[in-house]
């Protein structure tokens, strides 16, 4: 099983199944069939059982899936079994609102540090992070190990952060910035551009 | 041309092509070739000429697109030629920081008022749009026509938000809440959930 052959939608839709395997463990519910597994998560059961191939799950015919089972090497699958830990640069408006988002820390994200331009700057509340300097990224990473970051700064200067933080040792971007950053290919980037949502669904109602 | 043949990913990046056109526009750049759009839009050259063969343009071979043409092209085929009114549901965290970004209006998507189960409850700034009790929801879109909502309300109640919604005339939902929402055929939903965003860039760098 090499990660290079799991196609990326597939690794999206693997996190769906976490969840939807999540709400069935709060109820206590033991076996799932691929059925209800695959409405619950929103897709088709033929897609959900190809999906689950790819990591040599095939469930047991006319017992489903073992709810806890799966939801482990699901874990194990999306390396979260460890909380993973994260920076976040550009402490601006939607910066500030991620950072008071809980989300993240319940899915096993650790924001630990915030970084902007201006850290100085009067914030209208307590972030829960501290927020430094831009110039402190490389030091911040480089003793935390740390491989993940969310962009949330102007488009303007995005992609000159980008390089900085690729270039101190950042291989995952989770990018709100409305621009394509170009990275090497061993840099990952996922971009969340809200205007290109709502873009998209003017034109599903027209 | 009907718009039930065009896939759901081309329609993405009709959006991609539009900003990367609206860049060239900006540095008065007249004509571009398929690979130079492509590149700026962080797509293969191929996959951007197959794009937009759906609707009909397919370039002037050697001379490239002319960029105000397919510009205005792409605003009409993506429905955003007028100004989208919106609403939001939810003004929490992330909710009123959404509320503040100015990314929706400079794309032409109008936040016209904002509902929350507690519209009284004080909030540190102005938010720039009414926060209305829930209850005012189906007043407010049958009176002004509105058919797109951004859902930021917590998971455990966002099914039956969205319920509310869908009744009163809603046809399109931006989702933010982690669950999936279960509606009919005729409603559109785009899901942003952050948590996943991240756990898919958790798995490409183990």
């Amino acid at each position: 099983m090499s990660k290079l052959v799991i196609p990326r939608k597939t690794v999206y839709r693997l996190s769906l199944y976490y969840r939807a395997l999540a709400r069935l463990k709060a109820n206590k519910v033991e076996t799932v069939s691929s059925a209800a597994l695959a409405k619950a998560a929103g897709v088709k059961p033929t897609q959900l059982r190809k999906d689950l191939t790819y990591f040599g799950q095939f469930g047991t015919r006319g017992l489903g899936y073992n709810v806890l089972a799966l939801s482990a090497q699901l874990t194990e699958v999306l390396g979260t079994t460890h909380l993973q830990p994260v920076i976040l640069v550009g402490a601006g408006h939607l910066g500030s609102a991620l950072l008071r988002y809980p989300g993240f820390a319940k899915e096993g994200f650790e924001v630990i540090a915030a970084f902007d331009a201006d850290a100085t700057r009067k914030r209208s509340r307590d972030l829960g992070v501290p927020v430094l300097p831009m110039e402190e990224i490389g030091r911040i990473l480089s003793s935390q190990r740390i491989k993940m970051a969310i962009l949330t700064v102007p488009g303007n200067v995005a992609q000159e952060v980008a390089n900085g933080l690729i270039e101190a040792g950042v291989l995952a971007i989770l990018n709100f910035a409305p621009i394509i950053l170009q990275v090497p290919d061993n840099v990952v980037v996922n971009n969340v551009d809200l205007a290109i949502e709502l873009e998209n669904l003017s034109y599903f109602i027209q």
